[in-house]
């Protein structure tokens, strides 16, 4: 008998329907034998239906007010689901955030879980009962203040009380089979994974890949809990997130776990910087100052005739408004010419944990690229990624010829499922 | 500087643009001068459309997960209605239930107040900001469960909380102008009442006026907190409840309050009940054992021939086949002949504190009724209250005879403004 988390995002309790086959899966999971305990998202469209309603009372609500208004939408989808599950014979109790012991910090919208006290969970699992938990939102201890986690909270939520249950495994169902070698949009013969490691599946995560946050594999990470990210529409295998040590790991670690790409990047470029020492520096303090996060940095060699150098920098492009403006403000004391704002890039990134003990690999992504035509721009790597921006164009293209000269492609005779967009 | 407990129902904060318009009038409320603690219900259709999604999931869901599903309604208009606020340049904050202290028996769907901690409402109001409060809802002190109170719950919360906070009155904003001496959809030339008293408006409220729920008046009247009756789309002065005896009261009592009437009772006759002693109570105790209130009872004179007579009493229309059922089963027991179930009638209720002083009040009204040829089945009475009970098609003609013949009607240019249902 395991204790088993399951956390169900909103496409999976979109309406009563979906509300009603959820309950059906987590009914066969304790009839199973199992010990049960289920973070749940809010229904579909159930937040943006709430956001809409704010805008409609206020261009710019309190934070405060928002994360009260917003889980609401949990403590819907939550009781809903317990009333679901009590209707097939199974006992059911739902929490919220602050009644499951989930305590964050202050910070209203995005705050970050400090301790999971989940006395009452326990109680009602050991009860023979299955317990559902709020996904997405906490309280503050001294305020006794509603909060939430930001984007992906709910993930967060299910890794942080596996593990302060110490549960066996926790399951995120989603509405992908799993986690894919890149994208089945765009590489067709794209496997899923059955076994990827924390640090490579943070990498893809920060890379792009947008089956599991970065947040929740961080927490996963730190505290040991087995993740298995599975879809909520069959009952294929899905692929485990887990230490790369383990028993059954003798076989030799593949070099490459995926191909991740990532579209939402722009690039910024500070022409005619006085290539003296320092000035970069002043560029990126400027820049991290307005609260963007750089993501890779290229250095022209420098003209020697004029002793002046281009700097181009990635971020996200949403924050392109604010690095520009910041810079401009400063362009008097940094002294560059101009500045030119690129956001038809596109980035993708090679990870595998095998990589660090394969030289080769970066020059069989560059082999792969040029042999496809593709032009590199710029160049960043860790120990087991290695990431190369390219026209936004050429990027289907790169995802391709990469997938396939690291001969991730699948056989012919693999099936490969994919239910739909990655949340 | 007083302290005002405002209550607005679902109706005054249906949409984005209702919530608007009350939000400046608590703005306008804070600055002319007043502390303002706000209770909110659920906007306009949520709680309808709570129910429909949980009987979708389950023909019969748990109360407790009930209760955490509908009380995501306030939590959403309260939120909604900080940010109106907040953006008109007055701070306000929202709490639940659970936030404000209002701590509850565990009796979900029908919570009883057991008491009232309000620390954190106090700190905001003594912080020079509007606290708003979840209407309905409450949380039990052993297990932290959330818990609401039952039909026109959020009018009892805003007078527990006025109590709790030594208030100095409690408004209740409504979508009709106060309460009136009948119903004016019925009796056009209707007054509106500028002051009641809580045991005349405990009568009203229990003898089918739909204005203020009894247990609302019943708290108020225990912890003599002033209720202001008023309209949310006026600026008109509303009616007080409160205590009859204060400084200005020096004028005489009025005799009447008002005539209310009910139509949602019907009228069970027990046919041929042995007239011996104890069967009248066995009777009683039946229908009561079955979770029936009586209301009122008559019972016919003995036919001395047959040792036998007819049993009579007025219930809750809804509870008719509880009762007959009920009645049915003990037949053999009891031993009557047979039982009629009659939903046609009607009743009239005429409430006044100065009744009790003047003995000509029946002998006014029963001649009223006859005057205007309508016929009494049956009578009861309090101190301060005289019913009677009619055919159903005839109660609205006797509300406008009794309502004229105590000389209730406005006079001509007495303007009656009468927003809608009651709700």
């Amino acid at each position: 008998m395991a204790l088993v988390v399951q956390k169900y995002g909103g496409s999976s309790v979109a309406d009563a329907e979906s509300i009603k086959r959820v309950a059906k899966r987590i009914a066969a999971a304790k009839r199973a034998g199992d010990d049960v305990v289920v973070v749940v998202s809010a229904m579909g469209d159930t937040t943006d239906d709430l956001l809409d309603l704010a805008k409609q009372v206020s261009p710019l609500p309190p934070q405060r007010e928002m994360d009260i208004l917003l889980t609401a939408g949990e403590r819907i989808s939550m009781s809903l689901l317990a009333m679901a599950i009590n209707n097939l014979g199974v006992r059911a109790k739902s929490f919220t955030g602050q009644q499951a012991g989930v305590i964050t910090d202050a910070v209203h919208g995005k705050a970050r879980i400090v301790d999971v006290v989940p006395t009452r969970v326990r109680e009602t699992v050991e009860k023979g009962q299955v317990a559902i938990v709020a996904g997405f939102q906490g309280v503050t201890e001294s305020t006794n203040d509603v909060t939430t986690l930001g984007r992906g909270g709910s993930d967060t939520t299910a890794v942080a009380l596996a593990a302060g249950l110490g549960a066996d495994v926790c399951e995120i169902y989603t509405d992908v089979d799993g986690v894919f070698t890149a994208d089945p949009r765009i590489v067709s013969t794209a496997r899923k994974l059955d076994r990827v490691s924390y640090d490579e599946m943070l990498e893809l995560a920060a890379s792009g890949a947008k089956v599991l946050m970065l947040r929740c594999v961080e927490y996963g990470r730190r505290y040991s809990v087995p993740i298995h990210v599975r879809s909520s529409f069959t009952n294929h295998t899905g692929t485990l997130v887990t230490n790369e040590k383990n028993e059954d790991s003798d076989v030799e670690q593949p070099i490459i776990a995926g191909v991740a790409h990532d579209r939402s990047e722009a690039k910024i470029t500070v022409v005619g910087v006085p290539d003296v020492p320092g000035k970069a520096a002043r560029i990126f303090q400027v820049v991290g100052d307005a609260g963007v996060n750089i993501d890779m940095i290229v250095q022209n060699v420098s003209v020697a005739a004029t002793g002046l150098t281009d700097i181009s920098f990635t971020l996200p492009a949403l924050d392109g408004t604010a690095a520009l403006t910041a810079l401009t403000e400063r362009q008097p004391d940094i002294g560059f010419h101009s500045l030119q704002f690129d956001d038809s890039i596109g980035k993708l990134s090679l990870v595998g944990a095998g990589m660090k003990s394969h030289p080769g690999v970066s020059a069989k992504l560059f082999a792969a690229l040029a042999d496809a035509g593709i032009n590199i721009e710029m160049i960043s790597t860790s120990e087991i990624r290695l990431s190369v921006v390219t026209r936004a164009d050429d990027l289907d293209d790169a995802v391709r010829a990469v997938h396939t000269a690291f001969e991730l492609d699948a056989e012919q005779d693999e099936a490969v499922v994919y239910g739909g967009t990655g949340r």
